[in-house]
């Protein structure tokens, strides 16, 4: 099972808990994961979805979007972010606090409480290892306890998270879609003409079926600025009858007009 | 009239072209930008909404929901992203690269392409502004040409985002809710009870009156995890007489269920 980031990552964490017994490599990013697990070479990845605070991975989102992988399972994972830095180092001495971009947003006010600067890495495990193995003076990390004691750095605040009930809902993808449990949940991706009713007339099956849409995300399109697409859970499985009422997903805006 | 940021912003552009004549005041953050016209210090604000490459501008959208300030207008600018340095610096000197996080995102394929670090900068002139008063070598900034002859730096690459047609849109927002032009588009902040149809219910009002939905955006709601309030623009204004029949947006659900 492959993991962005590096040892002692949230990722990490939820890759343990999905597959407690699995062999764990990490990858450099998200689009790593996603090139492997499709290519074949890692049976599963994780990759993170969405935060309870920060909202969606947005680079997750657009990365399913153009990946033939599929979400086979899910894991929340609690996150509590710590600022950890080399052993000696007091909070006065931080000059920059380095971090990914979720975790920075996540710390915010902690953040703005101190005058340093701030310093985006794409893996808040690899920021505390960059700390560790190139002796940064003068920078912290934004980083789990886990990754303190993966790389003997010394915890200088604990809990910095602005909502203390924080928590990262992550997905399991695979080359091969078949659900890893009975599913009780189907995420869907599509499209709609840019006309009045198109978004309605895709949620109407569920809503007539008593199906509950869990989230709804719009990214746009990318080339075609103000054209979007979008993402949508829904609680209940494919195999669910109602689900099945509903119509093909992938042909959502047919199977509403037949 | 307040925009967030430094001289040579975006947002400078933007609060130009909606208001050549008004007098422009620069303040450090977005929060800052709300907070002053909340308070009636500036009669009108311009912020960014929506990049059409790297989609909502989050906190943006986070800091409308605690407001009482009001959209009363929106402008489109073109957003070419060029790389800017000390004059005498080669692209192969630059060792970091300092910009707004969505700068960077929408430069991400250029930027991967150096072999550099990134740093976050809540601004793009103002990572362009630190590198000319702070006289950081071997540092570029992503920002625009406007920022480039107002601090006196080279322009290294230019247009190096993506996506080569990348515009952001940014609203005006006063304390006096009163459109500055007959309105053509309302935008619509609501929550929804976690059922099943409960999204559906919010917007059949629009779409029985062929009411096209431009934009539908969901942010979590904070303290609660997995709760969510969501951002509609409807193509059509508060005066509309389908608007009207529609129901008062600030009471969907009700006028939904009568």
């Amino acid at each position: 099972m492959a993991y962005p980031g590096d040892p002692g990552a949230f990722a990490e964490e939820a890759a343990d808990k999905l597959f407690p017994n699995a062999r764990l490599v990490h990858l450099p990013t998200f689009a790593d994961v996603f090139r492997q697990v499709e290519a074949g070479r890692f049976e599963l990845g994780v990759v993170p979805l969405e935060n309870s605070q920060a909202g969606s991975v947005l680079e997750t989102f657009d990365l399913l979007a153009g990946s033939r992988a599929a979400i086979v399972g899910e894991v929340v994972v609690r996150v509590d972010h710590a600022l950890l830095a080399l052993p000696g180092t007091r909070l006065e001495d931080v000059r920059v606090v380095s971090s990914h971009p979720q975790a920075i947003a996540q710390s915010q006010s902690f953040l703005e409480s101190l005058d340093v600067d701030i310093v985006a890495v794409y893996g808040t495990s690899r920021a505390a290892r960059r700390i560790a193995e190139e002796h940064r003076e003068g920078e912290a990390a934004v980083a789990s306890e886990r990754a303190a004691a993966a790389y003997g750095l010394e915890v200088l605040a604990r809990a910095i998270q602005t909502e203390p009930d924080n928590r990262t809902r992550f997905a399991a993808i695979s080359a091969d879609p078949e659900p890893l449990a009975p599913p009780d949940k189907t995420s869907i991706l599509f499209g709609t003409r840019n006309e009045p009713g198109a978004l309605h007339r895709c949620i109407t099956p569920f809503a007539d079926r008593g199906l509950n849409l869990s989230k709804i995300e719009s990214r746009p399109l990318g080339a075609a600025p103000w054209q979007y697409r979008f993402f949508l859970d829904v609680d209940a499985g494919l195999p669910d009858p109602a689900m099945a009422a509903a119509g093909h997903p992938t042909d959502l805006e047919t199977s509403t007009r037949a």
